[in-house]
């Protein structure tokens, strides 16, 4: 198997500045090409620290991917280090880089500073694949067996998240064909509502009778539910589709009622996609999830072709006026109660003209229950396009910030299942 | 100087399933500290690499902090290979942790389960630091100079980041008494409108002068602006207390009109300090937000007792039924607008009935500018307690999602700015 490291440069990660959320991108996506990350390492802006690193990890590891130390006022190290490393002679200036370099510039009325020209400078001992969203370009240096034992490459990559990101694919690409990878074949399905213990339990048969080139991942997330990967190694594409297919009719026998998509989605993406194809429009009222939802619902893309708005009703008040809550169904139920979030999704929806909706009133934490509802307890209310309500309770027994999250999640997979069953999929 | 570094252990971290947010949080209180965190790594759950790189780290710093590698499935991987690092005989059951473990399990109705009763269970070469919120209790080995020809002392947390947190200053006040660490004081204030390198120009002056036991750091983040932390090392408490004092109203002298806050804080939690203090309350309404402010604003604990609610006006009919924006005003001036944005912001107060409010309308991206406003553009519209509405613009260059969150971080600021006018702060 193909081994890789990843090794981010800076001292902002060192000291705590920032969070590195690029190398678990990039190692999710080496995973998905069937290399395997053995190690990942954090070093600071110093040229020793830098070399020693990478001479240990190229020493250890086919493949070498670096993130940062290439901002315009600090490049000259971790550029200095990569050049001695690879015994370069000199510099030069890469072409297409140095264009895409003045152009960004330019479009943001910047003039190109000494520092600037520098970026699109290189070791002479690296190929190039163009960053087309910042300055500096990612630099590839390739080792034949002599310097490490075996033919290693390391990859240096920006460290700025987006450009990371959008420069990823490219070097995919240059891993793949460099290191002739077998064709690996991906499924995922997406499941709401059972932890991922649970749902090892209940398809443990199936998974131990896969065969053995399929092989199955785990990937619970708080807002997503748990993602399944199915991949098959090896073989042509139809046979693979083909063969990744028959699994996954065999899985939701099984666990149908808990898988909401058959790719890689969110909740909220998986919703846009069906409000969309079907021309509904839908409406939120929010009391103890503050927002959430309707930030959740909002982050997709052309949500505002299905997403009328919704109502944060935190105050009693605003929930007896702008949702028209009767006043005495709160006094008699309690704020907390399946009869207040259902008059809150049916007063979203009246207000708004909305086909659904959805509403949630609970209690986030911390300061404990309600006499009646402990912390951690939300009501979610949800209404179909004939205005039906329908309601459901929920508990967890998280921190603030992570029951709002829960309840958020459990809230949109509860509206995504009555949308779906109103729409007759 | 005092050295450090951070290991995490777990194949989920390799594998890119999670991001390691506990690195971050460690590496931010050993600085705080005064400790040098030179280098982080992550490794898989093997024994032979958990050994290589924990003697590795030893032999190179003072400090190595682990985190994760103890569930109870997995936690004899760790244990055994810790306990063959430090020479351990045998393992012992920690009575605290054993006595926290069993009320833990018992208050979620759990039985104790052999692998559970394994993990109060520690090599008998460690000190332990019990942890409150979980099974698996902190490890702590402490090696005299013989082994890595240098005194080392290597601590085992746990790796899911509420349990980390938690036991992060019972290990930090080790690490201080242990280590002897000079007493050091530190001093934030929150400043929001300058970039970090603006900001740096404008005082560079002023931190040019600072006496050389003086240190300044910039902490920047998209949602709180930049946050300046001033640390002294050495000295009394009161002395250090006055000379941070006066180094501060230097600086406030001249970056004061940024400053919004002389803690450590975010600006939904300064302004929500204002509005408990002075029993004022807030509405929002949201377009391009699409319920992010309102989220902020809930994030903070007790926010019930001044935040009424809000609005998401993601159509205009919400934004003319719900809101009164008038048609007119939206047909003459566009949706994204200073028309728009004060309407929205007086329609949410009336219609909530708060003292304050705060409302935006733009465009997050993507999919380009409206053929006025280019993508990016954001109007933001706060109103006073008398009812006086204030407009104004921002734009940004980001994808939708950190736009958004520039947006939310703008209008929040905006707010503060002008809730400190009306209270005459």
């Amino acid at each position: 198997m193909t081994t890789a490291s990843i090794c981010t440069i800076g001292d902002e990660i060192l000291i705590g500045q920032i969070v590195d959320t690029n190398s678990s991108e990039i190692a999710k996506s080496l995973n998905t090409l069937g290399i395997r990350v053995c190690e990942m390492r954090s070093v600071g802006d110093d040229h020793d620290a830098i070399i020693s690193t990478l001479n240990s990890l190229l020493s250890k590891y086919d493949i070498v991917l670096t993130t940062g130390g290439l901002g315009p006022t600090k490049d000259d190290i971790t550029k200095a280090a990569l050049a001695e490393l690879s015994g370069a002679k000199g510099f030069i200036i890469n072409e297409e880089q140095d264009r895409i370099m003045r152009s960004i510039l330019h479009s943001r009325g910047l003039d190109v500073l000494p520092a600037n020209a520098l970026q699109a400078s290189v070791p002479d001992t690296c190929d190039v694949i163009p960053n087309r969203l910042g300055t500096a370009p990612v630099m590839v240096f390739r080792f034949d067996e002599s310097k490490y034992g075996h033919p290693a490459v390391l990859y240096s990559m920006p460290g700025v998240p987006f450009e990371t990101l959008n420069a990823l694919p490219d070097v995919l690409e240059d891993i793949r064909s460099h290191f002739g990878l077998e064709n690996i074949y991906h499924r995922n399905i997406m499941t709401y509502g059972l932890a991922e213990s649970a749902l090892a339990k209940k398809i443990e048969d199936w998974e131990s009778a896969l065969p053995s080139d399929i092989h199955l991942a785990y990937l619970p997330s708080t807002l997503t539910g748990v993602r399944l990967r199915l991949s098959i190694y090896g073989g042509d594409r139809s046979t693979q589709e083909r063969r990744i297919d028959e699994q996954l009719t065999a899985l939701k026998s099984i666990i149908g009622e808990y898988v909401y998509s058959d790719e890689d989605d969110t909740l909220e993406n998986a919703l846009g996609k069906l409000l969309k194809a079907s021309g509904k429009t839908l409406s939120a009222a929010e009391s103890c999830t503050g927002g959430e939802i309707s930030h959740l619902i909002t982050t997709v893309p052309g949500s505002s072709s299905y997403y009328l708005g919704s109502v944060t009703s935190y105050a009693v008040s605003v929930k007896e006026k702008v949702l028209g809550v009767p006043a005495e169904t709160i006094d008699k139920y309690g704020v907390v109660s399946s009869e207040v979030a259902a008059a809150m999704a049916a007063g979203v929806r009246r207000v708004t003209g909305s086909d659904y909706s959805v509403a949630t009133t609970g209690l986030a934490g911390p300061g404990g229950g309600d006499g009646v509802n402990p912390e951690g307890t939300v009501w979610v209310g949800v209404c179909d396009s004939k205005g039906c309500v329908f309601t459901k309770k929920f508990n967890y027994h998280n921190d603030r910030k992570r029951n709002i999250e829960r309840f958020a999640a459990s809230s949109l997979h509860f509206l995504l299942t009555l949308v779906k069953n109103d729409l007759n999929i």
